[in-house]
């Protein structure tokens, strides 16, 4: 295949990584197919991620330089995009893949902290920058806690998928759902007089 | 230790497994080892559960004769008092084994259809009461989407713990917060005019 230019090698690991799980699933995957996959050396895979695991979770959520959904205009708006976001990352992977990843990241408390302080924490800075939007635009009068309404947005969506196993059809409304009903009890803590 | 009566060979398994899984964690648990610990036959194992997970869902979470917690008055007690139910059994596991099970079940596609059809069918049954009382009683016209109302229950403080990695020192609050949260829109979407 020859070797990808510098500037593609992300993109050639994560195409491969990508290709491979839906192929062989997450249990058999190696960094070592990667490599020969994505026409890199293994070199390559370990300069750019410490474990396998950050290789296949850049490859199937997010890498570290993660970006907010544009401004949309309204607290609303803002949180149904980046729920639609949550809904992308985790129903895209082939079966097994999250819950496979999630077990070995649990395994190893290192890896699980690694992990904490760097996706969680490139996601945690998105929900932060839209609660902040909709504090500058004074529709919020302070800031709620972070935690609590990324626990709010992306916990249903994976229990929907992961936990309860319903149909994924409907994903597309549970998402509206979620992100107007954090919207709504946002709104009404903001208000002096809710309901 | 001697054999248990059959009556006490439920209790004594699950016990086992507890304290198996609490020594050894979940992947190295084998159904010979908690035989022997529960001085029980491989066979009163089998008899009671098809799987190895089966038995451990049902040491560490519940098992399929799960009761709604009693009627407390309102929805919104009610809500937080299955939510409390729900904090219990995913904070209680020692690390590693609630995600460990989750990706062994979602790795075999038959195992996860039958626990959807049990575990958490047994679960849906137990939203869908609480959700029926509050019709009865006047507090919501008709019964929302049980699964829905479970999804945003369940979904938050499963994130908390195995997503993001945050406190549990915190999650009472957080529980009081979610069974909040869903009695709001509840209430909102049941009256007439809403907000």
């Amino acid at each position: 295949m020859g070797r990808p230019r510098e500037g593609r090698v992300d993109e050639a690991i994560a195409a491969a990584t990508r290709a491979l799980l839906a192929e062989q699933g997450y249990a058999r995957l190696t960094v070592d197919a990667v490599a020969t996959r994505a026409g890199v050396g293994k070199a390559a895979i370990y300069r750019r991620y410490a474990t396998k695991q950050e290789m296949i979770f850049t490859a199937i959520m997010h890498n570290l330089e993660l970006a907010a959904p544009p401004d949309t205009g309204s607290l609303a708006t803002d949180l149904a995009a980046v729920t639609r976001d949550i809904v992308a990352n985790l129903a895209t992977p082939p079966p097994g893949v999250v819950t496979g990843l999630l077990a070995d990241v649990h395994a190893d408390e290192a890896m699980a902290a690694k992990f904490a302080a760097t996706f969680v924490a490139a996601e945690r800075a998105c929900v932060t920058e839209i609660l902040d939007r909709a504090v500058t635009r004074g529709e919020l009068p302070h800031r709620p806690d972070p935690a609590v309404v990324h626990a709010l947005l992306l916990g249903p969506i994976f229990a929907w998928l992961f936990l309860l196993l319903e149909n994924r059809g409907t994903l597309p409304a549970l998402a509206d759902t979620i992100a107007a009903t954090v919207t709504q009890v946002l709104d009404s803590a903001a208000s002096p007089e809710p309901r």
